[in-house]
């Protein structure tokens, strides 16, 4: 199998994005490997030595994917034995050109800290912990947005991702077998009805999600999940929540989605 | 100011990556937006619509970053009044030369579902809630990697990141002022101990960051702050439990250490 690698001076999160992209365009598999954080002549010689090793190893030259710069360590990895891909250069030249601005490459910028939205994200985090679940209901003020949706819909980890990635303040309250016989948006919620987004998700994922919880409950009947479903459908569509089912989405999408819908703010950028 | 446009028939999450890495080598300011799912031509035509706006409001043409490859839409796109880059372009014709097969664009592959890694994730940012700052010592068993340390290092939103981006099992465990007049790995740790990995981070940021919290308090006080930094970094040496500075480091670094230091395998890729 064909290895690829993903290699930075600093996190290598945008070689990784970067070849993910590209790779995923083709239908074959590859062995990935990331090595992060090389700064130093030693770090940038053991990378060659196993992205050689890979080569070797494979009988095809590894694929290395980068974004140094300018980088006295840029020479050893470009000795290496390997088809290397910069996604950065091609676009440098003529971005200096549009705006009439040289290029300063600085490492580590991309994915370190920028002190305003590191603390936005660090605040998100700690509102979305202490909302989640419906465990506070007194402190909706402060929410961006409010999810709302039935057991394992997706709130949580969407409520966290929208923390961590873009700083919004996210609390989720669920709707549970108590609700159902009347279910209506609750007295504490009705202020900020506004800032409600649902989510929904096929009953027949439901069924299988909690079956591997709690199999052989009445919570992860066929009959209690169709019905709750029902039920909250029905509600976003009388009080004209904006909702979106889950069943075939990502974390990454679910949440793309809620700020496409609701125009909200990211705070990082 | 420039505008800067980040659009794809996805979540535009390579595309804002692949932006802000070109614009961040760039010392001037520029204004944000990004434009998800690209799907219709009507929203095409919006999009089209809102980057001309930028550019007569702006007085230069807005910068667009897309991946689009083969899409009829591209074309409505590529019409805008604004310079375009397509990061993708370059490398795929060197790329399928490489591999020997014709690329596949397929929209939505990037940050979509791939069924194995999500349940990963689910289960891991489930994990990391249920093992959280202490809150459950009977689980370590079934974690990846233990993250002490003090409190406000850091642990929280680091556990919840290497959940959410790797679906990594992170558990953390906090060393609170009750421990320090002889400060040791806590029994139920110590069958743990090549899980560990410590957090720590400059007094003085510590100070800060409590007394944000807590003015006043014991708790934010620099002789307590003081004392805890240096008695949890003395275990770390004395117990061999490798660990890093978080003081000038985001989430994003945090993490990427934590992997490299430790050399754990992401579940996702």
């Amino acid at each position: 199998m064909r290895s690829a690698f993903y290699i930075s001076d600093g996190t290598a999160i945008t070689s990784e994005v970067f070849g993910h992209a590209l790779l995923s365009l083709f239908p074959t598999e590859f062995e990935h490997h990331t090595i992060s954080f090389i700064e130093t002549t030693e770090k940038a010689l053991a990378a060659k030595e196993r992205i050689n090793k890979a080569t070797s190893r494979g009988g095809k030259p590894a694929l290395v994917f980068h974004t140094f710069v300018n980088n006295e360590n840029r020479e050893i990895i470009e000795s290496c034995d390997a088809v290397l891909y910069n996604f950065l250069e091609p676009f440098v030249a003529p971005l200096e050109k549009e705006l009439a601005i040289k290029a300063k490459p600085t490492t580590h910028r991309t994915h370190s800290i920028h002190e305003k939205s590191y603390d936005y994200r660090i605040e998100a985090v700690n509102y979305a912990l202490t909302n989640d679940d419906g465990s506070n209901v007194t402190n909706y003020e402060e929410a961006d947005v409010i999810l709302v949706g039935v057991s394992r819909s997706g709130k949580t980890p969407s409520s966290l991702y929208l923390a961590l990635q873009y700083g919004i303040k996210a609390a989720n309250y669920p709707f549970t077998d108590d609700d159902m016989e009347e279910l209506k948006i609750p007295s504490f919620l009705k202020p900020f009805h506004k800032k409600l987004f649902g989510l929904t998700i096929d009953a027949q994922r439901l069924i299988d999600i909690r079956d591997g919880r709690m199999a052989n409950s009445k919570y992860s009947s066929a009959r209690q999940c169709r019905m709750e479903v029902r039920e909250v459908e029905k509600l976003y569509k009388n009080e004209q929540i904006p909702f979106i089912n889950t069943t075939k989405l990502s974390v990454e999408e679910i949440t793309a989605k809620i700020l496409t819908e609701t125009g909200l703010q990211r705070y990082k950028y």
